[in-house]
């Protein structure tokens, strides 16, 4: 019966490295354990700016900025996941987060936010151009002259401010983050558990 | 036949919580996959401070030591491991790493770490007291006096630069850190696919 499955907040931001590894298995992992989905764009610069940080923290240190790559490298490859090294980190997210805010409820949605996650850390494209959202927003299916001018309105950008602001609010401090109920799960390796916890904490 | 198995450094600081983790299972998880375990103690003090913090980056963000916390004791109850808060993070660790890193190769070594471990992350103890660590080392079966002062003395005292400074030069940043030939894994949640690593990667 839907309704009655455990459900599982995904925040991510479309600029974050680790995001990636969980928007390309998190729809089927949610899928094969009967957990609800729920695709929660957010922005994460606002909240690094409330720390004071202009930028990514993985930007304040070289040796975990390298080892962030190598890091993912070696997941990518174990898991049969397309990588390149993006020649910029973090790319500018807002439009991409915009459409994906926007249109969470869309059944293209995580079609899309799979395309915008291969043309960053896969394509090395651009995500911050609107031509590159308009290749991603076709590869979903959807007409990208219909969609971008809708998603980024005026009507619509407090959406994702507002789902920002949620995130702070939450706890929430970086991305990939989980949410099930109170609890907060950050990281793709915490996915798992967070998928456990949804089902072993069901009303 | 000893010699030819494959190595595995794990370098901890007595100070991180991860670690606890890593240091509570890591023994018999090294011994299970046939890899060999080095024990290498080493300040984060010093690392931090090069990037110029004060202190442990979790005291910058405090969303993000809220969550550590939770983090921590939700892993401890689910590998029934004796968890309880501490009053203080971090701990002062230099007279643990002193006796840690100039015993490395004592038989003892890995009872003494795991004692330390639980004093700080189980027990709320400051394991900045020499009392507590004496408390340590009799819990390794070892009298404190004797080891005590041959592990602070001003010969012994340039081993832990010596190892700090060389965890800097390998690229380490943070702790638990695992190094396999020159692969390096961060992280409790990378402790697995480090062991792995040396098993596929043996020469």
């Amino acid at each position: 019966m839907p309704g009655s499955e455990p459900l599982l907040d995904f925040w991510f931001d479309p600029a974050s490295s680790y995001s990636y590894l969980s928007a390309m298995r998190i729809e089927s992992l949610a899928r094969e354990a009967g957990v609800t989905l729920r695709w929660r764009a957010f922005l994460l610069g606002p909240i690094f700016r409330a720390q004071g940080w202009e930028n990514s923290p993985f930007n304040q240190q070289p040796a975990k900025l390298r080892y962030m790559w190598r890091d993912l490298e070696r997941i990518c490859a174990a898991r049969g996941v397309p990588f390149q090294r993006p020649s910029r980190l973090p790319r500018d997210s807002v439009l991409a987060a915009r459409i994906a805010c926007h249109c969470r409820e869309a059944h293209w949605l995580p079609d899309f936010v799979r395309a915008v996650y291969r043309a960053n850390f896969a394509e090395d494209r651009d995500i911050g151009q609107a031509a590159v959202l308009a290749d991603c927003l076709e590869a979903a299916g959807q007409v990208s002259d219909v969609i971008m001018p809708e998603a980024t309105s005026a009507a619509a950008r407090p959406g994702l401010r507002a789902a920002t602001t949620e995130a702070m609010e939450l706890g929430i401090f970086g991305a990939p983050s989980f949410l099930v109920g109170g609890e907060l799960f950050w990281g793709d390796d915490r996915l798992e558990q967070a998928l456990d916890w949804a089902l072993a904490n069901q009303a």
